[in-house]
């Protein structure tokens, strides 16, 4: 491996992902599952040394980290404070005391309440690559969260637990046995048909949850397609509580590439034109900015 | 111990309540976390002797076992098929082969799909005690269960995942450090208004919850109001959305105790008057009835 500038570093509540950088250009890159929830205060440093042991030979043992996440929050490595919105995606960063690890600071909005860590990070990439951007982003993670870009700031958000909701779902609840979702297949009639319902009569959405359960025990329904059923509910239900952000505006999503694939088509469906970001390249021009900022001052 | 006559089994997805007794007396009771979600077909049999082996002395050696619940489930030890509502609460028994226990029928119907195990028994239990009963009564479990009853029969019935979903988001997700549930303190004032909100605007609900998480980090609420909040928002929501079955009726509730006050509250703010019925002594009436009605045709 050639010599490194710096190291990235998105270090969220449930996962660390880590990149040898040289200015822009990603050198090697690393993840692991030692998320922020899972250490203590003092296995920060400690993980951290130990991930990049062997980038750190030769002469760029002293690279700093530029890191953004839970790792900044109040059960993480020093607690980076939020910036209330609207302002500058990019916030300041706090470094971490005796070390060359420098952490961004997440935003928060007051009411409704909402807090974001590591979501201003991709939002300052993606301003990086169209500065005069206008308009409105959705960025998909364990929680979504809507954001409205206006003059070079973050307006206001919302966060939405769809994925976390998800995940629970099909994998623990008392539906799980009745959802398959090995393959990635989307049964697309039932998942349309499911945003649609959402949508029309979010009220009702609730009392639908269980009916994949004893649809697919009495044979009404596939395990592919209440899988794909449940899916177009949250989505659905959280397109219903989000309308503010996407009615009559062109939407930026940035996540995985099937979280990304099945909110267009829901967006689509309902009119709006989506446009899509690579949820690591936002991330990372978002580091090398802060990154920039850093070497400015330094 | 004195003698018992037969042993009474309520078998759940992820419990077993047993009682030994005489008549419809109560001799002896114990349960274990031993539920039909956790064993495999052949484990069934094993573990209800072994949990009755102190209780098979002497000369009721041969007591019967009548259960219900998801012991007769698809993982169960036998599949008791469903009956089809509009029927009796009380459905057939089905002997498992080469044992002395019968499991009661779940109840399921068509259009929207829905199925219950161990309700119906408690619903068979309620109307031992009043015959004319003619109403509405939600059942508080894991999941709630909102039931029509007419003319001594099941008409119709609607699920609702609330309590599984209480449980995981407090417990689990990324709201958890934000609630706190130690207590059974309820905020009411917290929780009145969640329930108001959820009802006026359910569409809203959903982009709600990851406030609580916001609210408490940024000192907008405590971490009590937090809880207390979410659980009036899904009470709410399960309210707004089982709307037919409460408006203008009074209400009969079983469940906990703590389960049932907040239902009853949430309710009351609303209108609707309701009676509580002890969880326990419905589901030993509904048993019994089973009971006698085996050893009437034995």
């Amino acid at each position: 491996m050639g010599k490194a500038d710096w190291i990235a570093a998105d270090w969220g509540a449930k996962h660390l992902r880590l990149w040898a950088m040289r200015d822009a250009d990603v050198v090697a890159a690393r993840e692991s599952d030692q998320g922020a929830a899972d250490l203590t205060q003092d296995q920060f440093a400690q993980v951290l040394a130990q991930e990049t042991a062997d980038w750190r030979a030769g002469d760029w043992v002293e690279a700093p980290v530029v890191a953004c996440g839970e790792v900044g929050g109040r059960q993480g490595w020093v607690e980076a404070p939020y910036s209330l919105v609207p302002t500058k995606a990019q916030g300041p960063l706090i470094q971490v005391r005796g070390q060359r690890v420098w952490i961004a600071c997440g935003m928060r909005q007051e009411d409704p309440s909402d807090v974001m860590r590591g979501e201003e990070t991709q939002i300052a990439g993606l301003l990086a690559a169209r500065p005069k951007f206008d308009g409105v982003v959705c960025l998909l993670g364990a929680q979504s969260k809507w954001a409205r870009i206006s003059a070079e700031e973050l307006c206001h958000f919302q966060s939405f637990m769809t994925a976390e909701l998800y995940a629970f779902l099909t994998q623990q609840s008392a539906l799980a046995p009745s959802l398959a979702t090995q393959s990635e297949a989307l049964d697309e009639v039932a998942f349309d048909r499911a945003v649609e319902e959402a949508l029309a009569q979010p009220h009702r959405a609730y009392g639908r949850l269980f009916q994949l359960r004893a649809g697919e025990l009495l044979g009404a329904m596939t395990a592919k397609a209440a899988a794909s059923r449940l899916s177009g509910l949250l989505i659905g239900w959280e397109l219903a509580s989000a309308k503010p952000y996407w009615l009559g505006e062109e939407v930026v999503l940035i996540g995985a590439p099937e979280q990304m694939r099945r909110y267009a088509r829901a967006l689509t469906a309902q009119g709006v034109t989506t446009r899509e970001a690579d949820a690591q390249a936002v991330m990372l021009a978002g580091l090398h900015r802060a990154w920039k900022s850093l070497a400015s001052t330094a």
